[in-house]
């Protein structure tokens, strides 16, 4: 049989990538919710254990996944409208509830329009497919996220249309900005807002000051793309993400509304003609079924929420605990990289160390992530925490102590 | 501003496709759903109008998204587990519900394993990133859906690793096969099972003839690959799709959730080893939030549904009423793709008249796709009708009623 060959070979490259240290574990299945009681907050239980374990691992940051509010908007939203679109966009797959969450977000973050994803993801594809073209030019940090990544290669991009900076290493984005092939008439600069390995953002203030005296020279424009799906919702005095904290505005921001909104879905924003460009030439946007109206219904109450005295009083409880939390690591004498941030990593900086650590914080019933070579380079190994505005003071005291408890 | 020449440049481009024909039309927005009453099936709102609309464009083959037990099911699992799941799935964003899909689905098809995604087109993305490799060759119908297209893009197929034959045509095929270059090691037939602008299907026992006597000539397989994101649920005497109406097996099965099903999602489905290497390589299901809960707990309704007593009779209204269209198309002497497939196409064979006859049921009340050139070839333009089981005898009366009267 021909697919026991192909099963006999694809097993054979999963046995290479555990050997280097690539293969994922086999995943944990969250089988029950404990709402937040007597000072705690919210506990999962997991398939095979009894145990109830805490998440410092969630990108919920805002943690309204189970707020009652999102839940119903979405149980009208599916009565009214049904639970699938049945049908693409551009087929009479468009319902009330996503041009709706468009217009919101596009308020909510200050840009005059939007398109929704159905991930930040394929909004990520999306983009890629929709700016592409053979006189245009890619320059983006190396860390940036697979959906970045992968959008070079979905949109067809050759080797000699893209370059690559050192994370955050403004010298090094200005020698490819100059370094620009004569010919390329739009050039994109592209990057995280928030790094997800490492909590740091990109500094926009000064990637813009930088563009600034180039801005003029592609006839077809000089832009910035960023993907602030860890930022928007959950950073800047308001929440509005990196472009808050950063005071500085990119040209077209990437988000989700699968993160601190606790939903799912994606968007991009920028100019009407962006997103025109985008609705027509992308087609992530174009082929696919949309979000159901369950989830836009949801996620417009999120940004609602978050866009409310409410929202900026849960963003104060996540920045509260997060400073708990890293003042905590910080006295147990950890090293982490600083910033205000609800990602929080621990630099272990050795795989076995690191590997325990996880293991320990499991056995007291804390879910963290565990970052090893070649996910990160040697000597970066790192565990990272992620901070909830669900999370208590009593929480992150018992993480603190948990990793007090910590034997080597 | 830089963010203006983007923007007037992308207009340039978007300008070129109207004048090529290419462009999408603004989309019109559906703003209300009246439920079935006095023999006729659902009607739908559009904004602007105060017109009822018969939908005679949508995937929902079944008519199942507004199905109470799939909302309250969706309704259930959300205030169990929350609305979006918070992580990706190998970082604790895997629930009981997507195992419990991912069980139901490979069952349903009658395959050993599955894996869910966000969409069929991310599923389709997602197999091509585990299958590729620099010796893994692939041959695809020319009329393969965008997202298969797609697919070879993200997953860096160069052209030297493909071929195209005309559709349907298992000659070409054939050359295909003799044409594969020295050195490929895994070769990867891949094809729609229905094709959605046409309705008809991949004869899928004809090509595993065709490929039987190539099957050890290379070492990690021969393997098909088929997309039946339009047949299951909606084809065969069960509604298995395409491999159940032509009594034949395809290796991988990719299908989506969000047609005959009535909700959203997409999966893959095979033998355990292809679902591992997936889960392991397939980046558009490893760096993006899986599916909500709520869209999970629907599908499973929906599949349960369908493999039943009850499915089994909205398949037969399915089938019962698709063969009353056509025998009523066909008696008005309008020419069509024979077949018993809900997706019905009418060729027109002219443009002007292709869009006379959109506006003329647009103006009575139902809703149609057009496809002109270059969607479809010049001389193939055509009018896509799909039927679905919530239209009832007078639904499709009416239909036939507005085709008689059309003039020129
Ligand atoms: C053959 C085929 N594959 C995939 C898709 C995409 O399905 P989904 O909406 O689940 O991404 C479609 C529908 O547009 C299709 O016709
Ligand atoms: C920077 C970045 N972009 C995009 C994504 C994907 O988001 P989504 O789950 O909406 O596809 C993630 C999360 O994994 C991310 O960290």
């Amino acid at each position: 049989m021909s697919l026991a060959r192909l099963s006999a070979s694809l097993m054979e490259e999963v046995k290479a990538l555990e050997k280097e240290g690539r293969a994922k574990a086999p995943e944990r299945v969250v089988v029950g919710y404990v709402p937040p009681r007597d000072g705690l907050g919210p506990r999962y239980r997991l398939a095979g254990s009894d145990k109830l374990f805490l998440r410092m691992n969630s990108n919920s940051y805002l943690s309204l996944s189970h707020d009652p509010r999102l839940l119903e908007a979405a149980d009208r939203a599916t009565r009214e409208l049904g639970a699938g679109p049945g049908a693409v966009r551009f087929i009479d797959g468009t319902f009330s509830y996503h041009v709706e969450l468009e217009r919101r977000i596009a308020q909510y973050v200050g840009k005059p329009a939007a398109k929704i994803f159905n991930s930040a993801y394929t909004a990520n594809l999306g983009q890629g497919l929709a700016l592409a073209s053979a006189q245009t030019y890619w320059i983006g940090d190396e860390l940036n996220h697979n959906s970045i990544i992968r959008a070079m290669r979905i949109a067809g991009v050759p080797r000699e249309n893209r370059a690559i900076y050192k994370h955050n290493n403004l010298e090094e984005l200005k020698k490819c900005l100059d370094a620009v092939p004569p010919g390329m008439e739009r050039v994109v600069v592209i990057f995280d807002g928030i790094f997800s390995m490492r909590g740091d953002f990109t500094p926009l203030a000064e990637v813009n000051r930088l563009l600034e005296p180039y801005r003029e020279r592609f006839p077809k424009g000089l832009v910035t793309v960023m993907d602030d799906s860890h930022g928007v919702g959950a950073y800047g005095r308001t929440g509005r993400g990196t472009e808050e904290h950063t005071e500085a505005s990119c040209d077209i921001l990437i988000g989700t509304f699968g993160k601190a909104f606790g939903v799912n879905g994606g968007f991009v924003a920028s100019s009407p003609e962006v997103i025109e460009a985008i609705r027509q030439k992308a087609d992530t946007y174009i082929y696919t079924n949309p979000l159901g109206v369950g989830d836009c219904a949801a996620a417009l109450e999120a940004v609602n929420i978050a866009d409310s005295p409410e929202g900026v009083e849960r963003l104060r409880t996540l920045q509260a605990r997060t400073q708990q939390f890293r003042e905590g690591v910080e006295k147990l004498g950890w090293e982490t990289i600083p910033g205000p941030h609800p990602i929080v990593p621990l630099l272990v900086r050795d795989t076995a160390r690191a590997k325990r650590l996880v293991q320990h914080f499991f056995e007291h019933g804390v879910l963290v992530v565990g970052l090893t070579y070649p996910v990160v380079p040697r000597g970066e190994e790192t565990i990272r925490f992620q901070i909830n505005a669900a999370h208590t003071e009593a929480d992150i005291d018992y993480v603190l102590e948990v990793l007090r408890a910590f034997q080597a």
